[in-house]
């Protein structure tokens, strides 16, 4: 039984990838086999996963995912992965904390829930173990021994990891010039990293090229040729949000944006939980979260563009630093269909928020969570984010990555010798 | 009902700390009531938590456990800690992956079941947040509003977000020198961070002095004078492998020795498991790990010794440059007792074991979780460790923030410029 079926179903697939039915053109809906494309054969628009989803009970639904393991898996039934997926070795990501945020809460004025949802406590500490390890699955359907991606760090890493635990070989490419902790958690894992002279853009430029390549043959690139299975693990930051409010969608969500995929498959989650019945249908409000210094999104929402024209990053966000978001207009679109907003911060907002984050709650975000939280401050402020609400902010990275950016603020109080005198003579006691 | 007493009940305390009925003293047995104390009023000995652990209906223990958070006080019934511990804000560590290790099996030889418990999953990264955990509970029992300790580093960054999140005060100290995402994570989460020039063991001693000194007043150290309660939170390594194994002992364990206190409570666990009839009562064998460069212990189990002669400490296992391990005589009678063994490795076979944790099983290990895994190897070599029984390895600490470790070897492959030429030129092709 489909409910989000609005074609006539496709050929059976050849390759087991649990509910997924067939590829769907974002653009002009058109439907193809699962296969590892990403451009629609008839218009060239983006490729998303269409399912044959459960339908009908919903109850039996919900007592099978919260019977399932502490991981994304137990969602499984709503992903493009085979049903023995927990069984394979990988990385289990996913099951990360909601914090309930009321010492947070208190300083920003917010009178209803908020919580942080903390992706930090993945296997390699950032959401994209959650889109790889979807990707993993593909690439093992589809048969490649590879796995690739461009990366401004996170991904890097997060891939590195899967296809050592997976057994498959990786090779990555990033831009020069990214913070350490990433470089060298790409390269722990064996696999080769190809630093780019240039921006994140010029590498995911390279690696479609490669894709046309007999170089690039037998090459699984997580988020190029297998985006569309990639993408959808992202789903899940929406069903865990949603599964550990009691099946509740909140009333306000604050998502950063890269490429802008992460925030439009929140919303497709969110719709696919209201679609299987699994969660009430009410209204919700998405926010989009950019650094100022690489802003194209923000910049288009507010000009009332429904295109996004491509800048230049300089921020010290860099796994926000996508100059050209892939799902820009999407993201435009979400933010006005809910109500919602993008909004952009300062590089000195961000590490105010980071430090806002750590000493209320204990959580030590990346850049990438002082963006959001900063924007969420922000429109608070702006009385544009309801303070009565209930809300939560995504981190979605760990700040242990981002060492250089806070680097400079946050050394020892004091260096003492180990005598009550100096304790004193330092102002300590 | 009381299966471990073996005095009479001491004076009903006046905290609720669930089932913590005393302390009582490790070397004469003599009990005590709650209180911050670690050391035995009689003979100076130190102290531990004895309990009124829940007997005779283990069926209803494990349920109970089984049906609880997914966090360490799943385990509440045998932690010093109240029943309502899991309404408290505080960071909820624990339930951390434990990775079945197969392709690194092949690589050593292990025929038998290979297992990483990997505590680099905390919501700080390290196992210490177990233990503060438990601290901060005690901390709140007695009315102390500043959470401190003496550091490697690790225990630095769980003591300030703990703190953070509980809404307490912290200062802690911390030798000079430590590696840059040790102290920034110690310091970002707004709480005084001091660095004394010394060895951790100098870092000790002045704890120790504070705490005699009215500036110290209200002030609860971890590893101290709270240090009793917060070792107990070691116990819970033990509970969540056994219960991931279907509530069994595995054959042989690989733990890691800093001061000695989490080898010595893992066994206490595993126990207290034993006593409650939550596990059948059989043989394990419990190995301890140092580093060459900080081995006091392994030198005084080579030598037949039961005291350890302390040292100073050389070696880029910061986290375990422990030269005088308060509980080294009770490690060593562990290693005897249980049929096990300490053994150490050479910096360079620290680095090798990181490199091979994470080329086979894509866990980016701290430099302890490099002893550890080095050890297990070393010792299958000497055949010292039966390949062919159920082991677990620990990793308990997280790769980046031991990045200067590592970083010399973990760099890009190749520099390139966005094109095919240059990816061929490189020899990537």
């Amino acid at each position: 039984m489909s409910v989000l079926t609005t074609h006539a179903t496709t050929a059976p697939a050849t390759v087991d990838l649990g509910p997924a039915a067939a590829l769907s053109c974002r653009e002009c809906g058109e439907r193809s086999p699962l296969s590892p494309d990403f451009a629609c054969p008839s218009c060239f628009g983006p490729l998303e996963i269409a399912y044959d989803l459960p339908a009908g009970d919903p109850e039996a639904l919900r007592a099978r995912i919260e019977s399932g393991p502490q991981s994304i898996w137990r969602y499984a039934p709503l992903l493009p992965v085979p049903a023995t997926v927990a069984e394979q070795p990988n990385l289990n990501p996913g099951c990360t904390p909601l914090v309930r945020a009321d010492r947070l809460a208190a300083e920003l004025g917010v009178t209803g829930e908020l919580y942080i949802k903390d992706d930090s406590a993945n296997p390699t500490h950032s959401f994209k173990d959650r889109v790889v390890a979807c990707a993993v699955e593909a690439a093992r359907a589809f048969g490649f021994t590879t796995l690739s991606c461009s990366s401004t760090g996170n991904l890097a890493g997060a891939v590195g990891a899967a296809a050592a635990r997976a057994g498959l070989r990786s090779c990555v490419f990033i831009p020069e010039g990214l913070e350490q902790g990433k470089v060298v958690m790409a390269a722990i894992y064996g696999g080769q990293v190809v630093a780019i002279e240039g921006t994140y853009d010029d590498v995911n430029r390279f690696c479609s090229e490669l894709i046309g390549d007999p170089v690039g043959e037998g090459w699984g690139f997580v988020n190029v040729n297998l985006r569309p299975y990639y993408a959808e693990g992202s789903k899940t930051l929406a069903f865990e949000i949603c599964e550990r409010l009691g099946w509740r969608i909140p009333d306000q969500l604050v998502v950063p944006i890269a490429s802008g995929s992460q925030l439009t498959k929140i919303d497709k989650g969110l719709k696919e939980l209201i679609a299987t019945g699994l969660v009430e249908d009410r209204p919700y409000r998405i926010f989009g979260a950019q650094a100022e210094g690489c802003s194209p999104v923000s910049q288009a929402f507010r000009a009332g563009h429904d295109v996004v024209r491509p800048v230049k990053p300089d921020t010290i966000a860099k796994s926000l630093a996508i100059g050209n978001p892939a799902d820009g207009p999407y993201v435009l679109d979400i933010a006005r269909r809910t109500g919602g907003a993008v909004e952009d911060v300062t590089d000195g907002q961000i590490l105010d928020a980071i430090g806002l984050l750590a000493r209320t709650e204990g959580v030590f975000a990346e850049t990438a969570g002082g963006v959001t939280l900063g924007v969420a401050r922000k429109l608070i402020e702006n009385g544009v984010l309801d303070p009565s609400l209930t809300t939560v902010v995504l981190n979605t990275g760990d700040g242990l990555k981002t060492l250089e950016a806070v680097a400079p603020t946050a050394g020892p109080t004091a260096t003492i010798r180990p005598n009550l005198e100096s304790f004193r003579k330092a102002g300590l006691a």
